[in-house]
């Protein structure tokens, strides 16, 4: 069951056909895990071709800078990337940076020769619940795995790929989507949710957390990382703007991106896209910029609701040391539906 | 009557004395106008001493930054300040800017000779109700009455100095202001509230935007200038990081950045003050970055209340076209009050 | 006579037809002053059109952000710019700011109305040589008086205009200009130079101020605000990109980008203007990225020749105080030209 | 031999005892490589002290941001980092970060439990002289090599550690490094230069470039990493400002910030170190900002001076393929030296 089966209906505009960042054409996620309970890979397709033939426009953005996320400089001096995006916990950047060079180095025969490549790898911490000293370590093998089990359609989310071990507000949360439809447009937003002070918790803004803050307890500290998808054709200074915009949806649910939290974002488009061998001029096309502010909101809102999605999916997880995390009951807070 | 008159609660933390960015000690705000129905100026004195002999640490943030507040090259490369802080409407920016050159060389032998100044000078739209081709301009005489004007203890909201002709989810606002204690601490933000689509506005967590937007029209964009003052002893690194949290607060109202809303924040620290003629060592004192998580969520909800004193503040203003801004309705969403 | 008459060639690009900022075709610059020995203004219209009904495409950067640039937060978030740009001394920001909002409103009847406007107004400090305390200040006349004076071609150089005062390296400088021409583009230069410790002073590679050190005295402090125009088709992030580039030629000269120095560059593009009233999607072109770097090489060395050029040209000024400002004497450095 | 004894000598302070990074007192430098002539790892420890328990204060900086230095976003949030600081080719940043992330887990018993680390690595782009797709790949043993390798005094230069394979304006350089003394206070560089077009190649002001042009071949692309390190009382945002002279250095060897050449800076202070567990309040020393310039001097003549190194101390090098990237001939430009 998804946050909308419980009748939290964030916002006001209309989610995609599969309420995912899968709803952009062409991007699709992918997961792999060592083990149920043991934090993994989430990988992300950008778009429905290959992102070192056909580079991408990005942008990103930090309300709160605590955390990982590879690649940073080239998205900014550049604007665009060329490889899938990697989730995973705060001690796996280094081994699925290297599994994704040794993975994508294989399937690329110039890689290392004619062409580098840096990757975009980002992280949350899950080392109270996930025993990242001595876990499995994630390797080429599961990169590749959540790089080939990427599919668009319905989403798997919450405790799965790198969302295993996420905490939110006291409970287990890790992968959630959402979209937007703004006319012919669509926004997406995938979150690896971690984040949280449950007292501070409001749900579709009610403030649940202060009663939940005797039932469960959450450091507060933590990250979130946002994945923002759209097919509108931007240009990436138009998208470090629109990278900004999880950041309100996490708001809403209580963030106030508290000192440890590494609230990131990466968007991109899947319109615009680049040519490895370009011609001395590309033609683009970019949205006015008045039109991004339904955009925007758009964003804010699907962040929300990807947040909620991660609580909603997740399930009670088994620590390594045998605490449990428990599942936010989210039929405690259940509203009518519309059905 | 202010929010919390109406039961409009924010958050968590308890308010200062006066439940304004005064509370912050040496900190004073005054105002001044032409004309009661035309935007005027709003001067805020950073801390007890003078300014100019005494530098201030400060940061910057923008959430979208369509919009001016002068001073920011150096902000950024100095982090620091050396002049109050002005607020005023978007095409007098160049005059507030020259008449604060005027008073504040004038007041200051050495200014021009052995030293120049650039004055932080920020401002929001309000061509809409005021109108500023014609009507009268502010000068050295307003920005000298403004700095003259200014008081600690309660600070007179809505509707006057650069604050008129603001209007805020199709309401009269104008500057609002709002505090919290944390600890021994205090984090005080006010607000040039002028920004917001009616049918987003979001109150204390209930949407009740949607049912007003039959009742009234905003054009959504607009801007908001968040100003954010403190006592705990923070580094200019550490300001900029709190100044990115009023947009926190701004968010749980209904902001989502739409793209011609320049939201944008500057903070300071009343503790850590320099000296012009410096040693070759200045001793400071730095806030342990843990302890910053309380500031963070007090800055947030500061930034959410000073928006809706700033609303509740307002009063109907006539437009120079002969059109009502209406005054925000208050009652009809009153809680019962703690009292 | 010119750096190139005395045979201070730099680089190895060839210059355009006017060694201009000019030679950007439609790119015009004019000066106005007051008295011959006071600072005025030095306006720069970006493009043949006009920039209001065609905003233009632009980026920032700073070596060293001590002075102001104003409008930077709108470049930044929406990478374009819709007024000439002013250059004037640091005490008259204000009032050239002011003024062009007079003039431009005037000229525009929808200003101010449906859309306002922030300028971009650069500064450096002559206060050292202009009394900037009782000397005459730029009104609207004067910004009207530069706006009108704009033309191609040559460009008058040195103590003129925003210019007047300016010193570098201990030798009265200003105003210079230079261009490079790449293939089928021009990267033009244009910079107000005020920067310079004597002794460390670089022409075309020979360490000269070293010997000068004993004949003419530099605080050191000021700085150099740098004017960067291509027809290169680029976008906003790649503008940011070649913004950086004059910093190279600075560095060149023996700038080190003192603390007090605010070494600052603003840059666009003629190519890809937008319209006002946009569709909801503008067709573009984007030069390929492997392209940029001959421009980046020739926005470095243009910016080096435009500072010898502002040297070159400047003549003995005499201060307020009745000191003497002297010209650069490049006579005495000259080599063979080509001729 | 190092440029000084081919009398090459740069600007005018003086280098401290070892004219190397390590003369900032407690910081240390080692490399490993697993053949001469494949790229290794070089790593830096900051200060004397265990950086986990003592976090330092930093700031990062591009010229040209096409490249990666991790850690990015935490040195920009909090101004500080907690490991060591590696360097190595491309292909490898993930390996490294990798092998960082298990060498210093297992040295530090709270690693992954209480606190997670995010730790910085540098990168350049080797690829046209060492195999990166089939070579050998650094791993944990290495890491731990050159941290346990690393050493103040005298540093090894040229093609070691992270420096084999690397180029610069068309012959074999890769690290070098250079200090200079201001005051009781030191400032050292250390680049991984692997940068720069033949013709571009300036030598103390001369242009030798355009001569050796025939006899080398140089892409003009690669990079160039630049740690800095002083012993001043800096602060994270004086940090950020001297982490952008090292490029005033390198501009003066002929660099223009190519689009494919990775310029980034990383510069911190052995002083102001913080402790891990933190009392409310930390006191800390601020350098008057007036005492920056000096030091921005310094870091502008020791990254020149750096680099020349880079290429004085290399040697030939057997590329994977057969060809060789010969060693730079400075003995053809030396210049008497004060001996």
């Amino acid at each position: 069951m998804r946050a909308r089966d419980h009748g939290f209906v964030v916002g006001q505009l209309p989610p995609g056909a599969a309420n995912s960042i899968t709803d952009v054409a062409g991007v699709r996620v992918g997961h792999a895990n060592a083990l149920p309970d043991h934090t993994g890979v989430t990988a992300v397709w950008p778009h429905a071709g290959d992102p070192f033939s056909q580079p991408y426009f990005c942008g990103t953005a930090a309300l709160n800078g605590a955390g990982e996320l590879t690649g940073a400089w080239e998205i900014e001096e550049w604007g665009a990337r060329t490889t899938p995006v990697f989730l995973t916990g705060t001690s796996y950047v280094g081994a699925v940076y290297n599994g994704a060079t040794h993975v994508l180095t294989a399937r690329q025969p110039t890689m290392a020769r004619d062409e580098v490549m840096i990757p975009v790898v980002g992280e949350c911490d899950p080392s109270s619940w996930c025993d990242l000293r001595d876990g499995p370590e994630p390797g080429d093998e599961m990169v590749a795995r959540a790089l080939d089990d990427a599919r668009g359609g319905a989403t798997t989310e919450g405790q799965v790929g790198a969302g295993v071990g996420m905490e939110t507000f006291g409970y287990a949360a890790g992968i959630g989507t959402s979209s937007r439809v703004v006319g012919e447009h669509v926004v997406g937003v995938l979150v690896l949710s971690n984040f949280g002070l449950t007292e501070r918790f409001v749900l579709c803004g009610r403030p649940v957390g202060q009663s939940l803050a005797n039932e469960t307890a959450s450091s507060g500290e933590g990250s979130c990382i946002c994945l923002v998808a759209t097919d509108a054709p931007l240009l990436p200074h138009q998208l470090k703007r629109l990278a900004r915009r999880p950041f309100i949806g996490l708001a809403r649910t209580g963030s106030y991106g508290s000192h440890g939290s590494g609230e990131i974002a990466f968007a991109w488009t899947t319109a615009n896209l680049l040519q490895r061998e370009a011609p001395a001029e590309t033609a683009l096309r970019m949205l006015d910029d008045e039109l991004l502010s339904a955009l925007f909101a758009a964003c804010a809102e699907a962040a929300e609701e990807a947040v909620l999605n991660a609580l909603c999916a997740g399930r009670d997880l088994r620590g390594y040391s045998g605490q449990v995390l428990p599942r936010f009951p989210a039929e405690r807070f259940a509203l009518p539906t519309g059905a």
